[in-house]
């Protein structure tokens, strides 16, 4: 399965490819060669020998999807080493790693010199990774679609795996045309806009995958302010789960708009974008442009996108309190979007008020409902580990993170971007700088974190423990 | 009880106001006037209509904690608002609320100025908030001796009530003894390193209570390196749960040694120092010196006493990523110490290690022992609700300081500090700067948080949430 994932690489390798081919430039080679090694690697992976046992298990699947990562990062930044534009392997593995995990955090010092063809590739991985890359193996591959449930629990953004239709690989692919549809819609509105193609193109498959790797050195900061308007409400559109897109294809407009998490989502960015726009209003020049700057700003942070038209970083203290909250929060599960997932808070708050509740009333017996249904107590208990996992995970990053250089606001924003999957951080990671000064080791750690935050922990920390490889 | 609570105020107010007669300051007339008025108020709250029914319900037990506190709180302020030493009722409150909560946070600017009769009162609220000034109550008042467990409940440091001796009132005598006990040896232990009379009862009371609140500009710095050791060693003391010293005052020594929240203390404690030693090394002029302010720091941190001997706000980020980490273990459960407690880390860390193993193999059922022993699902679901609940108050802390004009890393590392009841913070808040920079409305709000962090939040969320106060 890891080489049938390659193989696919190797195929999505030819779009930046022809990409570069238009435009002349030279690492049209580089994907050639690149394109090589991925077959070469792909074909042999899939000749190891496949035991006879074609049923996978929860151990299996969670090793796959992981394994499937590590390779499609490693192959994915061969272009930028090979081309010798990103001349350090580690910051090309960083680069890669943050793009197929739709992170958006970049090493790079001076994006405006890349060739047109990385560029394009670069973008491209977020909206390869957005939507799963074993999503849309699926779709592709019916071969494996009755062995897939496990494998999308290892993949499936957040604690809810839409169920919406009963066949798996007809849901993978209504999931795929929705996710299409809306990056060809925003392509048509930026394009609208007066926004080059290429340029349309980039942003629009950056946002889809939330991702947020820019083409210019500030972002989208010298856009005209309709391409941003676009951009931001793309932005909240793609950290919405894609169920209830569904929902609305097949007219169950109610199901669409009552759902808990979706109103919890908009009650978030509703506050935090009027808190943001009064707390910059002096930095501005009138209420619209700050509150352009405010909504963009919060649907790039919570939506886990990472695309900037301020340098939030010279923000007063109250506006990046917010924003490095907003960071926890990120966008509704069933999304592109990472983080700790819209439902999850809300079922958090939930236990919070029983077990408020319980102390009062010892003998009351509460049930935890979500949509107007009962939520088991085993997914309840879940959360809590999954919480404490998520905390202690945190911590450790940014202990880590302390070997390095930099001040504790740096670490702490970094460690949260990282581990949520958004990009940019505060201090000396903010809108305006790069990842560059971090050092080798933290390099590493944060693309292991980018990893960990997008598979939700839990299956990197398995795959690599001795007892998933020991005996069964 | 509340108003018996006060009256016992007013008998302790008499120790400070002999230090003032002692000294012959003018503060002597201002412990008076606060005698009286606390004298006044106890009285007329016991006289209050008391209802027929005398069972104490968890509800209540919260209640009485929380208000007990507060009255506590408002009635000790009243010295050093009434002497004019602190001028302002918000600062009075905020620095007694400090020393009840054992937190040690200090809005004053210039301690070196203070009269040694408040000086004294100051660190000797530590001694009283340490202990809990209910199982000070219990132990002295044996009339409420039945209906005390909910009580102890609400007030108890730590998850776990140690039912050492089955009677209420004796486990409390018992607790009582080691507490005074160990404050005799440390304050011996001081006098004779050479220190002042006065500088060891009132260092020996803020060790005891894991509180902070020093009679220097520089804390502990000034203090020959013998006497910085003895404290050193007596904040990791009152940083263990006492039940462990009943067990080796009965000879039980494997109960106390085999301890599981002990070993894990302890490791947490040799690493940190470890890890700090080395890296502070380059900033002293010897192992021996930078291994003491190592060991010191560390100690004032997880015990939450909050001393300290050097500014460590100018360490390298490692030893400040790990000092603020620190903050946030807190000592063991059924010590003075606050914090989330080492014993709820040690459960967190089997529940994640449970949770991973059901994910490889989902029909195996896992028990969690501590020491030993089964611990039930119920304990291990609240602690997640816990969890959660910490978590989202610290975010909420963080935010609402946003309002005021510091960065994130003090914002961050004061809610920790006050969460956690420590003391000093990072960046504008740190050892060497006191809290007097801080908005009212933050100060309030700082107040607050400790009183909530000393609580274990809980008590007070119910006391002031309206469905306790409606119908029964």
């Amino acid at each position: 399965m890891v080489g049938t994932v390659v193989k696919i690489e190797a195929v999505l390798l030819v779009l930046p490819l022809i990409v570069s081919l238009i435009y002349k430039e030279a690492c049209a080679k580089d994907f050639l060669v690149s394109i090589a090694i991925a077959l070469a690697s792909g074909f042999a992976l899939t000749l190891i020998s496949r035991p006879g046992n074609k049923v996978i298990y929860a151990k299996e699947g969670f090793v796959i999807v992981s394994l499937a990562w590590v390779a499609l990062s490693v192959v994915g930044a061969l272009p930028f080493y090979i081309s010798g534009e990103i001349p350090s392997f580690i910051d090309a593995i960083f680069e890669t790693v943050s793009g197929f995990t739709t992170t958006g955090a970049s090493i790079l010092t001076d994006v405006e010199a890349m060739s047109k063809g990385l560029l394009f590739w670069r973008s491209f991985t977020h909206w390869i990774g957005g939507m799963g890359v074993l999503v849309f193996v699926m779709a592709i591959v019916p071969k494996v679609s009755d062995r897939t449930i496990h494998i999308l629990r290892a993949e499936a953004p957040g604690p809810v795996v839409g169920k919406i239709v009963p066949k798996m690989k007809q849901t993978a692919r209504i999931l795929y045309f929705i996710y299409i549809a809306l990056t060809f819609i925003e392509m048509i509105l930026l394009l609208a806009g007066g926004m080059p193609l290429f340029d349309s193109v980039v942003h629009a498959v950056g946002t889809a995958g939330t991702g947020g790797f820019g083409i210019k050195a500030d972002s989208l900061a010298s856009y005209s302010p309709y391409i941003q308007w676009v951009i931001t409400a793309f932005m909240f559109i793609f950290g919405v789960n894609f169920n209830l897109y569904y929902f609305m294809l097949i007219r169950k407009f109610k199901s669409a708009v009552k759902n808990e998490e979706l109103i919890t989502y908009l009650i978030i960015v509703f506050l935090s974008i009027t808190a943001i726009t009064i707390n910059i209003r002096p930095l501005y020049e009138g209420v619209s442009e700050s509150l352009r700057h405010a909504a963009f700003q919060v649907g790039a942070i919570i939506s886990t996108t990472g695309f900037a038209t301020a340098d939030f970083n010279q923000w007063p203290g109250l506006s990046k309190t917010i924003l490095l909250l907003l960071m926890f929060v990120g966008g509704c599960a069933g999304s592109t979007a990472g983080g700790f997932k819209v439902s999850r808070v809300v079922m958090l708050f939930k236990t919070i008020k029983r077990e408020l509740q319980k102390l009062l009333h010892p003998r009351a017996v509460a049930t935890i409902r979500l949509d107007g249904k009962r939520v088991d107590e085993k997914t309840i208990s879940s959360l809590g580990s999954y919480l404490a996992i998520y905390a202690l995970f945190f911590c450790v990053v940014v202990f880590l993170l302390g070997f390095d250089a930099f001040d504790l606001e740096t670490n702490i924003s970094v460690a949260a971007s990282c581990v949520n999957n958004i990009g940019p951080g505060l201090g000396s990671a903010g809108p305006a700088a790069s990842y560059a000064g971090f050092s080798p080791f933290s390099k590493i750690l944060l693309s292991a974190t980018m990893l960990l935050g997008r598979l939700e922990i839990i299956p990197l920390v398995l795959t690599f423990s001795p007892s998933t490889w020991t005996k069964k």
